[in-house]
């Protein structure tokens, strides 16, 4: 086995986000993204099955956030309440870096249907961990699949306000405000 | 240039659902579901760009009907009003034989994770549709946008209950109970 390599997986990321910016994602190769992060190919496969899920490697970490902020809601929070606690873990989780890099990332996916298809899968992804976790609650099953949703949607409007350059507020401050708006909303539907 | 063949694409559709349950989609060719169809691969590849879109043959034809469904509606509608108009329209046009093979769709979908996010941008895709269209009425972004969402969620739970073999009632009658559940549901997230 090869031995422990340090960061590997941020090394990748930031490898891949590179190779993909200079010669599109396609052109890319895992053997090229292995090479410029300065590891092998086997260390890469034991990080990601395929390119692809580079871009998404967040997955299960950002669903595991969002179930474990919902559980620790107090007992009282209603099941948007619930939802907020989980997004404060959520975006509180976010590095400079990762926001430094998001822009690169957002390219990547907006330039390319099969990702785009990825990423509509991970944020369904993301709304079931906090559907699940909801449920456990006791929150209904339909409240629980709209609350989580909105849930969703806030996190992903905040991360593309997030990432731009004239940004000021934190990650979290951002999403409170688009949760917020999203309940305000949900009160015009008629 | 080839004739042109009575029902070219509902053959290749009955004819790769056939396949898919026979063999599995993995192991299923297009030039396989062009036989099973009495086509050439050249009528099939008329139709669709490959053998997984036979399975999404609809989003097209969906999107359209739900964005003339909500064009259609009074001026005097609400948001979800709207929608609901756009469901009837959208729900009104299923046949008695695509209810028939629903189940086969259903099942193989369901056992691909590729086909799962496909479906998954299908439905973004029908809410996207739906958004634009009540943007176009005048309804904000925010709202258009979470009022298309319980849209295509009151349709996709609608046709799970329909294509039951017990059900009983029309596409249209269980779609309008859906959208109430809904819109009951968004009252209680607090």
């Amino acid at each position: 086995m090869a031995r422990w390599e340090p960061n590997a997986p941020r090394r990748l990321v930031l490898a891949a986000l590179d190779l993909f910016a200079e010669q599109g994602y396609d052109n890319t190769t895992v053997t090229q993204i292995a090479g410029r992060a300065g590891l092998t190919k086997a260390t890469f496969f034991r990080y990601f099955p395929d390119k692809r899920e580079v871009l998404f490697a967040g997955q299960q970490v950002h669903s595991r956030l969002l179930a474990d902020g919902v559980s620790a809601a107090p007992d009282s929070a209603t099941p948007l309440e619930a939802v907020a606690a989980a997004l404060d873990a959520l975006t509180a989780s976010f590095t400079a870096e990762q926001r430094e890099f998001a822009p690169r990332l957002v390219a990547v996916i907006a330039d390319n249907p099969e990702l785009q298809e990825r990423a509509t899968f991970k944020r369904a992804a993301l709304a079931a961990a906090l559907t699940s976790a909801l449920a456990k609650r006791g929150v209904p099953d339909l409240t629980a699949s709209l609350a989580a949703d909105l849930g969703a949607r806030a996190f992903g409007r905040a991360f593309d306000r997030w990432i731009e350059p004239s940004s000021q507020q934190t990650f979290t401050e951002i999403a409170r405000e688009e949760l917020q708006a999203l309940r305000t909303a949900t009160a015009s539907l008629g």
